[in-house]
């Protein structure tokens, strides 16, 4: 398969305040996004891909100065790819209060003409679909031949049969749930309070103190990662090996590998991600509860939805968005008569699946996209997956 | 049942020092102990309890000073239960390292008149029992009926049957692994993260600065507390309930119930907790490892004990030591021709279940108690558990 290639960012500016969940408002905010292949004549073979807590709007490709910058879903959007660029025009949108380019906590606040920080407004899945419907607006795109994504990705892309069902045909989610379980939430939870209770933190405004809470986040993303990875993975890459062969006997420095690799991560990510950002999207995740609305019944949710097709895919080893997650959804979907399919994917990667080149998976994935071509006319693939 | 009534705790010194794996030694030291019920002229009704990480000595009843500090494993331990002090003769100890009485981190260093801080020696499980062995000689008890414990607890009974087989008849392992997996090492490597890294912790010397590395030990208890809970356990406890009935949109304050209760849980463990012990048991979990110097061969590590019979007791929602680590364990026990008996309760509660009061799992014991009393000549239980 061929990569897509080198892509450029592009940005949209929008001056109609943006209505938020809580009853704020977004006031004037920019979105980042890329977009891959070309829209056709008819405007049928746009793709929204949505993305996760700390990925962005770069899916697939590099950049021409950053040849290592590989867009976090390059394995599945490109020519001949499961979402096969050659026939569609992929998207990919960066959600406002993130901290890769679109308005979010980092940005000033026009208004006081100070950074944001912690007085950025809270974002919901709900507000970034419509923040998102508006850039396809502007992009002159009616209507999604698809839209999908992976964990709060996945959110996002049930959340937009929701509340823009006339917009979208097929809704793709992969390693979601229809909301975070009590031990979800508490994991969130833990990670936040190492970043807000880091003395850098400054209560949200560290760029006032020229300082940033490195510490909260490397401990929020050290977690996070053993939450991506299933126990067995674990084992079998890091097990309980030594980084020097012997024991040392410290309680404060390394002894065993699975720990170098846990602090890589977290000096890595706290190197790039904004720690408001990271509150924002942990918020927006324990939030998303479409159920909720509807006394908890989740098939009423998706009553509005009858027109759509949707595939929703889990693997067995994800102990964070388990497949009995993505069963209730459905569940609720079968209860209304809606067209969905189900795979469940006997994968060892645990939640970290969703990104990976899975071949069972990518099949899948690929078979439903020659049916959603097939549907909207598009011609079929050219090249071999 | 009737309850133990109160207890008081007491105190050996040990003038010796004692050689530790790790090459160096603890010098002079004292362990605080309670005892409960009556070493019969024989001295063959002593079974000792070994505790888990934050536990104490303090397994049964309570202070006269203080009613509601009651022992840890009161509902196993008394009159007519499992452990009935009416015929046996039940030693609770603090290990060293804790902080609890028994030297340990907060203590003077002889050598330097400092508080030990971070310099205290490292201890581990095979530490521990050769200390609780040299606690039995000065009480007189050269054999003991049982050893027993839970968690970081049955991993020290485990250690008493490849270190001092002679001198125990029993041993019973709840809840417990052969050694941590990598998951297991990566939450303690975040929690112990989170406590170096707090500004207050000070290279571990923060009694030489008058502070406390609370917000470490906070988010260290927050992230232990969700091990310890079941999702299920959580989800029937906590679920998606909301602490003041709607939505506040807030990324800093309390949403969900679970929050409110993680945080409790961490203040209140910040308050009693010693942050250099959190350090040191979690290490010395981290280093169990009995296979470990048989080339990885669990058998090999039980071959001197085949004189003891073992219970290993496991619960299925544990997800911090499933049934399966129990189960490797038994394995290794019958591939030794070693007398094992195996319980594997359907309890909903997680690796916290082994300090519940569940009736299958304290049938078990008290089952496996009265084959105990049987087979060492003691008295039937007189009352009705």
């Amino acid at each position: 398969m061929a990569s897509i290639g080198h892509v450029t960012a592009q940005r949209m500016d929008f001056d109609e305040p943006l209505p938020l969940r809580s009853g704020a408002v977004l006031p004037a905010y920019s979105l980042v996004y890329e977009t891959y292949g070309t829209l056709n004549a008819a405007r049928s073979n746009a793709v929204l891909v949505c993305h996760a807590l700390n990925a962005s709007h770069h899916v697939a490709g590099t950049y021409e100065q950053q040849p290592h910058n590989v867009g976090w879903w390059d394995n599945l959007v490109g020519p001949g790819k499961p979402l096969d660029t050659d026939r569609l025009f992929v998207i990919g949108v960066n959600n406002p209060g993130s901290c890769f380019g679109s308005t979010g906590p980092m940005h000033v606040n026009p208004a006081t003409g100070r950074v944001w920080g912690a007085d950025f407004p809270v974002v919901t899945v709900e507000d970034w679909v419509d923040a998102q419907a508006r850039l396809l607006t502007r992009l002159g795109i009616e209507r999604l031949a698809a839209v999908l994504g992976g964990s709060l990705g996945g959110m996002q892309a049930l959340a937009w049969t929701m509340r823009h069902p006339d917009r979208v045909d097929h809704c793709i989610a992969v390693a979601t749930a229809p909301s975070l379980s009590a031990q979800n939430i508490a994991f969130n939870e833990v990670a936040r309070r190492a970043i807000v209770t880091d003395p850098d933190f400054h209560g949200g405004h560290y760029h006032d103190h020229g300082v940033l809470p490195r510490r909260g986040l490397r401990v929020a993303r050290m977690l996070g990662h053993i939450t991506y990875l299933s126990d067995d993975a674990m084992d079998v890459k890091f097990g309980r090996r030594l980084r020097h062969g012997a024991l040392a006997f410290t309680t404060q420095d390394i002894e065993f590998q699975i720990e170098s690799y846990l602090r890589h991560q977290g000096d890595k990510f706290s190197d790039y991600f904004d720690a408001n950002t990271y509150l924002l999207i942990t918020r927006a995740l324990d939030y998303f509860d479409p159920a909720a609305a509807h006394g908890g019944d989740l098939a009423r949710a998706f009553a509005g939805a009858k027109r759509q097709r949707f595939l929703l895919v889990s693997f067995t080893t994800d102990w964070r968005f388990a497949p009995a997650r993505s069963r209730e959804i459905v569940k609720a979907l079968v209860d209304n008569g809606i067209d969905v399919s189900y795979a469940e994917i006997d994968a060892p990667h645990g939640h970290d699946a969703f990104l990976l080149d899975d071949p069972r998976y990518h099949r899948v994935m690929a078979a439903y996209f020659d049916g959603i071509a097939a549907r909207a006319g598009l011609p079929a693939r050219a090249r071999d997956v």
